[in-house]
């Protein structure tokens, strides 16, 4: 999607100097800052810190830390080593160790003096394949939209082209709706503690599609006063059974959109659903440092990125809930719109 | 309650030099500082901007400008001007239109030159009940608390004793548990825009009770994992029909414990009950500035009180939302405990 009206994708390849470049999203909204590395250990603290964020992107960046990590040892073992290291990063993300583990396998099929080779070939169709199925969650969702005549959506998190390599998934079916002349509004869930709705905004701000920022606490009084139209979140993990672990606070916009008869869709790519996550809430949510609840960065009187810190109160900090399967009116996938009591035929 | 071992109120009289001392808690809980002023225009101001903030505090604060500003005039003509002047600085706060008419009202009963002295004694009564009034709320919820053994207690918003002139409406019936040695635990909601929990924390910190601070978007979660055993909230207003107006984002809680079969509890003084407000939002909420979701107050690396922004996005920033009566267990007032539908029967 476009910056200051500029094609860019958050993460892609300089094959010919065995660089990976990424967008800092650390930064933003702001400051837009472009980082390269040719360092695996860059791209795993990278994840760590949220410079790349968003379950799709995050599983990316693990694929490409395992593609530079063994551009000087191969092997098995190093793989292996290298694979189990990166996973660690975001616990969570089941992203991550599907596109880690799957291309360490993938390599580990092939002989050792063409594994790099391939592994540059393997990175670089993931990439694509991103980009291809968060189209096509545009596409699915974004007719959705227009069939709907949805004109006011509520979104949470950023689950926008920054979370992807481009598209995005909860916002591919806007900006695909909004490319066929939707006339649409976006509330952006300010989404605390990481304020990821003002990356949402900055990308909605890009693209020119009309967007307000509410605070978290907001969206129950704007479905209430029928102000919304339609709640579409993206997905960390999907559980066969259609319950979604995504960002903290998603579930209570589900409640409220049930409350108030408004439609609730997930758009999520079918890596993100996990066979083997079946109950509500049996697992184990990913605890966050208290500092992203205490200190807030932000811009000073000077314009500088700054940070300001609360008092050094007692505080908790779980990253995801879980959104239990009947408050969920539709997955959107790159293969369509499923609701979730069909998941396990199409996915099991 | 206690600062630093120190018993304070929120608000106080010095009727020798006619003045009026308050904690400035724009200020908290980065710096503790009192206030004093023989200017009613001061007081208004310090609603305006919340340095005083809280439903019975604003009315309180609002019934002792009307004090302030009648000591050089206190002809009705006056009184009737600064009544409409006072409750114009928080529109959807109904103890402050109740306070200052009331007042008003009996004050122009009486001769002229015998105003003054009884606006003092009626100001000096009022603090007196407010704090009476809450510590009665605290008697009745105290005890709920210990006999239902409740552990783990929500609250969002600052319903604490820098709410009232002591004691607090929601954090009263806590404070008395807590006296009466009920094991308690305090989940503190963050509350953007304006991140009174952190209030809440400073309060509860000073009388040395257990708390966590969480953002708005975790107590769904909590909730969902059996960790909270009842929410308690204060209210701006509540409906004959037991409909509460409280802080933005409220309902949400609310929903949330009714999914989770957790009791939810209101509490507040009787004069936040307006008999003339009865359908659920058929009735204007306060639409604040931006600036409160845009800017955030905080410590800088200096230790010094400091502001940031985020960028010029648009934004929307209702100040309060409705919570329907059908999710609410009880409302506490100083009168007992009362299902919201039998409120008409008691207060009509």
């Amino acid at each position: 999607m476009k910056v200051a009206g500029k094609h860019y994708q958050t993460i892609w390849l300089d094959r010919e100097n065995s660089k990976v470049f990424f967008i800092d999203q650390a930064l933003l909204p702001f400051e837009f800052s472009i980082k390269s590395t040719s360092q695996h250990e860059d791209l795993i603290n990278a994840i760590k810190t949220m410079q790349v964020r968003g379950a799709p992107v995050i599983g990316i960046t693990g694929a490409l830390a395992l593609l530079l990590g063994m551009s000087t040892d191969s092997s098995d073992e190093n793989l292996n080593h290298l694979s189990q290291e990166i996973i660690k990063a975001r616990p969570t993300a089941v992203n991550l160790a599907w596109a880690v583990n799957s291309m360490s396998e993938e390599i580990q099929k092939i002989s050792q003096e063409r594994r790099l080779g391939f592994a540059w070939n393997y990175a670089e169709k993931l990439i694509q394949n991103d980009m291809q199925c968060n189209h096509q969650i545009g596409v699915h969702g974004g007719q959705l939209i227009i069939d709907n005549n949805y004109n006011n959506i509520l979104t949470h998190c950023n689950a926008g082209w920054l979370a992807t390599v481009d598209h995005g998934t909860a916002l591919s079916p806007i900006f695909e709706a909004f490319r066929n002349n939707q006339n649409i509004h976006v509330w952006v869930d300010e989404t605390r503690p990481r304020n990821q709705g003002l990356l949402t905004c900055w990308e909605l701000m890009n693209e020119k599609i009309p967007y307000t920022l509410i605070v978290d606490n907001a969206g129950g009084l704007l479905m209430m006063e029928k102000k919304v139209d339609a709640v579409i979140v993206g997905a960390d993990r999907i559980s066969i059974n259609g319950h979604v672990c995504n960002k903290i606070g998603t579930y209570l916009k589900a409640l409220a959109a049930k409350a108030n008869n408004i439609p609730f869709y997930v758009a999520a790519p079918s890596s993100t659903i996990d066979i083997n996550f079946k109950d509500e809430i049996n697992f184990d949510i990913e605890n966050r440092s208290t500092d992203e609840i205490l200190k807030i960065n932000g811009l000073d009187e000077n314009k500088q990125l700054s940070v300001v810190s609360f008092s050094e109160f007692n505080a908790h900090n779980p990253a995801f809930d879980i959104t239990p399967n009947h408050l969920i009116s539709g997955i959107i996938t790159e293969k369509g719109i499923f609701k979730p009591e069909v998941l396990k035929a199409v996915y099991a």
